[in-house]
Protein backbone atom coordinates (compact mmCIF):
# COMPACT_ATOMS: atom_id res chain seq x y z
CA UNK A 1 0.00 0.00 0.00
CA UNK A 2 2.33 2.30 -1.19
CA UNK A 3 1.13 6.41 -1.18
CA UNK A 4 0.43 8.05 -4.21
CA UNK A 5 3.55 10.26 -5.76
CA UNK A 6 2.21 13.89 -5.98
CA UNK A 7 3.83 16.93 -7.28
CA UNK A 8 2.93 19.34 -4.90
CA UNK A 9 2.67 23.49 -5.37
CA UNK A 10 2.29 26.19 -2.41
CA UNK A 11 -1.48 26.57 -3.83
CA UNK A 12 -4.13 24.35 -2.75
CA UNK A 13 -3.56 21.80 -5.98
CA UNK A 14 -0.73 19.44 -6.80
CA UNK A 15 0.71 19.59 -10.40
CA UNK A 16 0.13 15.77 -10.67
CA UNK A 17 -0.51 13.05 -8.87
CA UNK A 18 0.70 9.48 -9.61
CA UNK A 19 -1.88 6.01 -8.89
CA UNK A 20 -0.73 3.23 -10.09
CA UNK A 21 0.55 3.44 -13.23
CA UNK A 22 -1.32 6.27 -14.21
CA UNK A 23 -0.32 10.11 -13.81
CA UNK A 24 -2.76 12.62 -13.31
CA UNK A 25 -1.78 16.09 -14.21
CA UNK A 26 -3.77 19.07 -12.65
CA UNK A 27 -3.67 22.65 -15.19
CA UNK A 28 -0.89 23.81 -16.52
CA UNK A 29 -0.92 27.46 -17.60
CA UNK A 30 0.38 29.78 -20.50
CA UNK A 31 2.18 32.32 -20.22
CA UNK A 32 3.23 35.05 -22.80
CA UNK A 33 1.17 37.23 -25.46
CA UNK A 34 -0.28 35.40 -27.89
CA UNK A 35 -1.57 31.82 -27.94
CA UNK A 36 1.68 30.13 -29.93
CA UNK A 37 3.61 31.47 -27.23
CA UNK A 38 1.57 30.55 -24.58
CA UNK A 39 0.99 27.11 -25.64
CA UNK A 40 4.35 26.09 -25.88
CA UNK A 41 5.34 27.32 -22.39
CA UNK A 42 2.71 25.15 -21.73
CA UNK A 43 4.18 22.14 -23.18
CA UNK A 44 7.15 23.30 -21.38
CA UNK A 45 5.88 23.30 -17.90
CA UNK A 46 4.55 19.81 -18.48
CA UNK A 47 7.52 18.25 -19.50
CA UNK A 48 9.04 19.69 -16.25
CA UNK A 49 6.67 18.24 -14.18
CA UNK A 50 6.42 15.10 -16.38
CA UNK A 51 10.91 14.81 -15.61
CA UNK A 52 10.34 14.53 -12.06
CA UNK A 53 7.95 11.67 -12.48
CA UNK A 54 10.37 10.35 -14.98
CA UNK A 55 8.34 10.37 -17.92
CA UNK A 56 7.85 12.15 -20.85
CA UNK A 57 5.62 14.10 -23.61
CA UNK A 58 5.51 10.77 -25.43
CA UNK A 59 4.00 9.06 -22.02
CA UNK A 60 0.82 10.97 -21.66
CA UNK A 61 -2.35 9.21 -23.30
CA UNK A 62 -5.04 11.96 -22.95
CA UNK A 63 -4.55 15.91 -23.39
CA UNK A 64 -7.50 18.46 -22.16
CA UNK A 65 -6.99 21.75 -23.60
CA UNK A 66 -9.06 24.80 -22.48
CA UNK A 67 -8.94 28.35 -25.06
CA UNK A 68 -10.19 31.23 -23.47
CA UNK A 69 -10.79 32.59 -27.10
CA UNK A 70 -12.15 29.87 -30.20
CA UNK A 71 -10.96 31.53 -32.86
CA UNK A 72 -7.52 30.20 -31.33
CA UNK A 73 -8.11 26.70 -31.98
CA UNK A 74 -6.92 25.85 -35.50
CA UNK A 75 -2.97 27.69 -34.02
CA UNK A 76 -3.55 25.45 -31.00
CA UNK A 77 -4.51 22.11 -33.78
CA UNK A 78 -1.30 23.02 -35.88
CA UNK A 79 0.86 23.52 -32.93
CA UNK A 80 -0.15 20.28 -32.00
CA UNK A 81 1.79 18.17 -34.86
CA UNK A 82 5.06 19.93 -33.41
CA UNK A 83 4.54 18.41 -29.76
CA UNK A 84 3.95 15.08 -30.81
CA UNK A 85 5.58 12.21 -33.33
CA UNK A 86 3.25 11.50 -36.21
CA UNK A 87 0.48 8.96 -35.21
CA UNK A 88 1.83 8.94 -31.24
CA UNK A 89 -1.07 11.62 -30.52
CA UNK A 90 -2.73 11.38 -27.56
CA UNK A 91 -6.60 11.37 -27.10
CA UNK A 92 -7.57 15.33 -26.89
CA UNK A 93 -10.48 17.43 -26.15
CA UNK A 94 -10.58 21.16 -26.46
CA UNK A 95 -13.16 23.29 -24.73
CA UNK A 96 -13.39 27.07 -23.61
CA UNK A 97 -13.58 28.84 -20.17
CA UNK A 98 -12.75 31.90 -18.87
CA UNK A 99 -9.97 32.93 -17.17
CA UNK A 100 -9.33 35.72 -14.00
CA UNK A 101 -5.96 36.85 -15.87
CA UNK A 102 -4.24 37.43 -19.14
CA UNK A 103 -4.34 33.50 -19.48
CA UNK A 104 -4.89 32.00 -22.99
CA UNK A 105 -4.68 28.62 -22.45
CA UNK A 106 -4.20 25.63 -19.99
CA UNK A 107 -3.93 22.06 -20.41
CA UNK A 108 -4.39 18.81 -17.81
CA UNK A 109 -4.07 15.50 -18.92
CA UNK A 110 -3.41 12.40 -18.01
CA UNK A 111 0.18 10.16 -18.49
CA UNK A 112 0.63 6.29 -18.32
CA UNK A 113 3.73 5.03 -16.77
CA UNK A 114 4.55 1.52 -19.22
CA UNK A 115 5.74 -1.59 -17.46
CA UNK A 116 5.17 -3.28 -14.16
CA UNK A 117 5.05 -0.48 -10.93
CA UNK B 1 6.22 -2.98 -21.99
CA UNK B 2 3.67 -2.38 -24.67
CA UNK B 3 3.03 0.68 -26.68
CA UNK B 4 -0.53 1.84 -25.80
CA UNK B 5 -2.83 1.57 -28.63
CA UNK B 6 -4.32 4.19 -30.15
CA UNK B 7 -6.79 5.32 -32.95
CA UNK B 8 -5.03 7.83 -34.90
CA UNK B 9 -6.87 10.83 -36.98
CA UNK B 10 -5.02 12.51 -40.02
CA UNK B 11 -5.57 15.75 -37.60
CA UNK B 12 -3.15 16.20 -34.48
CA UNK B 13 -4.70 13.92 -31.90
CA UNK B 14 -6.40 10.67 -31.61
CA UNK B 15 -9.85 9.34 -30.86
CA UNK B 16 -8.41 6.95 -28.37
CA UNK B 17 -5.46 5.41 -26.39
CA UNK B 18 -5.16 2.62 -24.44
CA UNK B 19 -3.51 2.62 -21.78
CA UNK B 20 -3.40 -0.95 -19.94
CA UNK B 21 -7.16 -1.81 -18.91
CA UNK B 22 -7.84 2.03 -19.56
CA UNK B 23 -9.28 3.79 -22.95
CA UNK B 24 -9.18 7.22 -23.31
CA UNK B 25 -11.56 8.67 -25.65
CA UNK B 26 -10.30 11.85 -27.64
CA UNK B 27 -13.23 14.06 -28.75
CA UNK B 28 -16.10 12.97 -30.45
CA UNK B 29 -18.76 15.55 -32.26
CA UNK B 30 -21.84 15.38 -33.83
CA UNK B 31 -23.26 16.28 -37.04
CA UNK B 32 -26.92 17.58 -37.86
CA UNK B 33 -29.29 20.06 -37.09
CA UNK B 34 -30.31 20.10 -33.68
CA UNK B 35 -29.00 18.35 -30.29
CA UNK B 36 -31.04 15.02 -30.85
CA UNK B 37 -29.53 13.90 -34.04
CA UNK B 38 -25.60 15.37 -33.46
CA UNK B 39 -25.86 13.68 -29.83
CA UNK B 40 -26.78 10.27 -31.83
CA UNK B 41 -24.40 11.03 -34.00
CA UNK B 42 -21.92 11.30 -31.35
CA UNK B 43 -22.76 8.32 -29.90
CA UNK B 44 -22.75 5.94 -33.14
CA UNK B 45 -19.35 7.56 -33.45
CA UNK B 46 -18.16 6.40 -30.20
CA UNK B 47 -19.44 3.10 -30.96
CA UNK B 48 -17.46 2.80 -33.65
CA UNK B 49 -14.16 4.14 -31.84
CA UNK B 50 -14.66 1.31 -29.53
CA UNK B 51 -15.39 -1.25 -31.90
CA UNK B 52 -12.03 -0.59 -33.12
CA UNK B 53 -10.72 -1.71 -29.86
CA UNK B 54 -13.13 -4.64 -29.49
CA UNK B 55 -15.31 -2.56 -26.86
CA UNK B 56 -18.34 -1.72 -26.74
CA UNK B 57 -20.51 1.82 -25.13
CA UNK B 58 -21.15 -0.66 -22.37
CA UNK B 59 -17.41 -0.36 -21.44
CA UNK B 60 -18.06 3.39 -20.83
CA UNK B 61 -17.52 4.09 -17.37
CA UNK B 62 -16.97 8.06 -17.58
CA UNK B 63 -18.28 10.38 -20.21
CA UNK B 64 -18.19 13.76 -20.11
CA UNK B 65 -20.50 16.16 -22.42
CA UNK B 66 -19.70 19.36 -24.07
CA UNK B 67 -22.90 21.38 -24.57
CA UNK B 68 -23.14 24.53 -26.96
CA UNK B 69 -26.09 25.52 -25.60
CA UNK B 70 -27.28 24.84 -21.61
CA UNK B 71 -30.94 24.99 -22.71
CA UNK B 72 -30.37 21.27 -24.30
CA UNK B 73 -29.22 19.83 -21.43
CA UNK B 74 -32.87 18.67 -20.63
CA UNK B 75 -33.17 16.68 -24.18
CA UNK B 76 -29.65 15.69 -23.46
CA UNK B 77 -30.49 13.91 -20.19
CA UNK B 78 -33.41 12.43 -21.52
CA UNK B 79 -31.71 10.92 -24.72
CA UNK B 80 -29.22 9.29 -22.16
CA UNK B 81 -31.83 6.64 -21.14
CA UNK B 82 -31.85 5.05 -24.42
CA UNK B 83 -27.92 5.40 -25.00
CA UNK B 84 -27.34 2.50 -21.57
CA UNK B 85 -28.93 -0.32 -19.91
CA UNK B 86 -31.20 0.60 -16.70
CA UNK B 87 -28.93 1.23 -13.65
CA UNK B 88 -25.65 0.96 -15.94
CA UNK B 89 -25.13 4.40 -16.36
CA UNK B 90 -21.46 5.66 -16.85
CA UNK B 91 -20.45 8.42 -14.63
CA UNK B 92 -20.92 11.58 -16.36
CA UNK B 93 -19.96 15.54 -15.90
CA UNK B 94 -21.83 18.38 -18.49
CA UNK B 95 -20.24 21.90 -19.05
CA UNK B 96 -20.92 24.40 -22.10
CA UNK B 97 -18.04 25.72 -24.58
CA UNK B 98 -18.53 27.87 -27.46
CA UNK B 99 -17.24 25.59 -30.92
CA UNK B 100 -15.72 27.31 -34.12
CA UNK B 101 -18.37 25.77 -36.38
CA UNK B 102 -21.78 24.67 -36.25
CA UNK B 103 -21.23 21.62 -33.48
CA UNK B 104 -23.82 21.73 -30.84
CA UNK B 105 -22.08 18.29 -28.40
CA UNK B 106 -19.23 16.31 -28.13
CA UNK B 107 -18.17 13.64 -25.30
CA UNK B 108 -15.29 12.12 -24.34
CA UNK B 109 -14.76 10.09 -21.95
CA UNK B 110 -13.14 6.65 -20.25
CA UNK B 111 -13.65 2.88 -21.41
CA UNK B 112 -12.55 -0.21 -19.24
CA UNK B 113 -11.30 -3.27 -20.70
CA UNK B 114 -12.57 -6.04 -17.83
CA UNK B 115 -10.96 -9.30 -17.30
CA UNK B 116 -7.23 -9.08 -17.26
CA UNK B 117 -4.88 -7.90 -20.04
CA UNK C 1 -14.47 -10.73 -14.45
CA UNK C 2 -16.07 -8.12 -12.26
CA UNK C 3 -18.89 -6.08 -13.53
CA UNK C 4 -17.61 -2.34 -12.47
CA UNK C 5 -19.21 -1.25 -8.83
CA UNK C 6 -21.34 1.73 -9.46
CA UNK C 7 -23.74 4.13 -7.31
CA UNK C 8 -26.86 5.00 -9.36
CA UNK C 9 -29.52 7.51 -9.58
CA UNK C 10 -32.61 7.88 -11.45
CA UNK C 11 -31.71 9.95 -13.89
CA UNK C 12 -29.02 9.03 -16.56
CA UNK C 13 -25.98 8.68 -14.95
CA UNK C 14 -24.43 7.48 -11.97
CA UNK C 15 -22.59 9.43 -9.16
CA UNK C 16 -19.39 6.83 -9.26
CA UNK C 17 -18.13 3.97 -11.28
CA UNK C 18 -15.63 2.17 -10.32
CA UNK C 19 -13.17 0.29 -12.99
CA UNK C 20 -10.29 -1.49 -11.06
CA UNK C 21 -8.86 0.62 -8.52
CA UNK C 22 -9.86 3.70 -10.28
CA UNK C 23 -13.05 5.68 -9.38
CA UNK C 24 -15.02 7.47 -11.69
CA UNK C 25 -16.51 10.10 -9.98
CA UNK C 26 -19.60 12.08 -11.88
CA UNK C 27 -20.91 15.54 -11.33
CA UNK C 28 -21.71 16.80 -7.85
CA UNK C 29 -23.16 20.08 -7.75
CA UNK C 30 -23.34 22.78 -5.02
CA UNK C 31 -26.87 23.67 -3.31
CA UNK C 32 -26.90 27.06 -1.15
CA UNK C 33 -26.54 31.14 -1.81
CA UNK C 34 -22.96 31.22 -2.39
CA UNK C 35 -19.95 29.89 -3.61
CA UNK C 36 -18.07 28.86 -0.15
CA UNK C 37 -21.94 27.25 1.17
CA UNK C 38 -22.10 25.34 -2.00
CA UNK C 39 -18.83 23.90 -2.33
CA UNK C 40 -18.96 22.91 0.97
CA UNK C 41 -22.02 20.58 0.19
CA UNK C 42 -20.25 19.75 -2.94
CA UNK C 43 -17.53 18.24 -0.82
CA UNK C 44 -19.86 16.92 1.83
CA UNK C 45 -21.62 14.66 -1.33
CA UNK C 46 -18.51 13.45 -2.81
CA UNK C 47 -17.45 12.19 0.86
CA UNK C 48 -21.39 10.55 1.14
CA UNK C 49 -20.41 8.90 -2.66
CA UNK C 50 -16.67 7.99 -1.65
CA UNK C 51 -18.08 6.23 1.82
CA UNK C 52 -20.29 4.20 -0.03
CA UNK C 53 -17.10 2.81 -1.92
CA UNK C 54 -15.09 2.32 1.37
CA UNK C 55 -13.11 5.59 0.42
CA UNK C 56 -12.51 8.89 1.91
CA UNK C 57 -11.73 12.43 0.24
CA UNK C 58 -8.02 11.41 0.78
CA UNK C 59 -8.30 9.16 -2.26
CA UNK C 60 -9.29 11.71 -4.60
CA UNK C 61 -5.91 11.86 -7.18
CA UNK C 62 -7.58 14.28 -9.11
CA UNK C 63 -10.44 16.89 -8.60
CA UNK C 64 -11.74 19.11 -11.69
CA UNK C 65 -13.82 22.04 -10.85
CA UNK C 66 -16.88 23.96 -12.94
CA UNK C 67 -17.61 27.53 -11.72
CA UNK C 68 -20.36 29.51 -13.11
CA UNK C 69 -18.52 32.82 -11.94
CA UNK C 70 -14.92 33.46 -12.35
CA UNK C 71 -14.43 35.74 -9.69
CA UNK C 72 -15.45 32.79 -7.55
CA UNK C 73 -12.11 31.41 -8.44
CA UNK C 74 -10.32 32.98 -5.51
CA UNK C 75 -12.46 31.85 -2.56
CA UNK C 76 -12.18 28.13 -4.22
CA UNK C 77 -8.82 28.24 -4.36
CA UNK C 78 -8.78 29.29 -0.61
CA UNK C 79 -11.27 26.82 0.55
CA UNK C 80 -9.39 24.15 -0.73
CA UNK C 81 -6.81 24.38 2.15
CA UNK C 82 -9.61 23.59 4.13
CA UNK C 83 -10.18 19.93 2.16
CA UNK C 84 -7.32 18.60 2.11
CA UNK C 85 -4.52 17.60 4.23
CA UNK C 86 -1.10 20.12 3.04
CA UNK C 87 1.13 18.79 0.32
CA UNK C 88 -1.56 15.90 0.05
CA UNK C 89 -3.99 18.16 -2.82
CA UNK C 90 -5.57 16.03 -6.02
CA UNK C 91 -4.47 17.48 -9.12
CA UNK C 92 -7.08 19.94 -10.12
CA UNK C 93 -8.15 21.68 -13.16
CA UNK C 94 -11.23 24.59 -12.87
CA UNK C 95 -13.11 26.05 -15.44
CA UNK C 96 -16.27 27.82 -16.22
CA UNK C 97 -19.22 26.82 -17.55
CA UNK C 98 -23.27 27.71 -17.49
CA UNK C 99 -25.40 26.57 -15.82
CA UNK C 100 -28.92 25.74 -16.05
CA UNK C 101 -30.22 26.64 -12.44
CA UNK C 102 -28.73 28.60 -9.80
CA UNK C 103 -25.88 25.96 -9.67
CA UNK C 104 -22.71 27.82 -8.58
CA UNK C 105 -20.26 24.98 -8.71
CA UNK C 106 -19.86 21.64 -9.75
CA UNK C 107 -16.86 18.98 -9.22
CA UNK C 108 -15.91 15.44 -10.46
CA UNK C 109 -12.69 13.78 -10.02
CA UNK C 110 -10.55 10.45 -9.65
CA UNK C 111 -10.24 8.18 -6.81
CA UNK C 112 -7.81 5.30 -6.59
CA UNK C 113 -8.20 2.80 -4.30
CA UNK C 114 -5.15 1.58 -2.86
CA UNK C 115 -3.73 -2.11 -2.50
CA UNK C 116 -4.46 -4.75 -4.51
CA UNK C 117 -8.07 -5.35 -5.51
Amino acid sequence: MIEPARIATPWSYSLAVEAGNTVYLGLHRGRGNDLATQLDKTFAFIDETLRKLGLTRADLVKVSVWLKNIKDLPVMEKRFFDYFEKDKFPARMTSTTEFIDDCLVMVDGVAYRKGDK
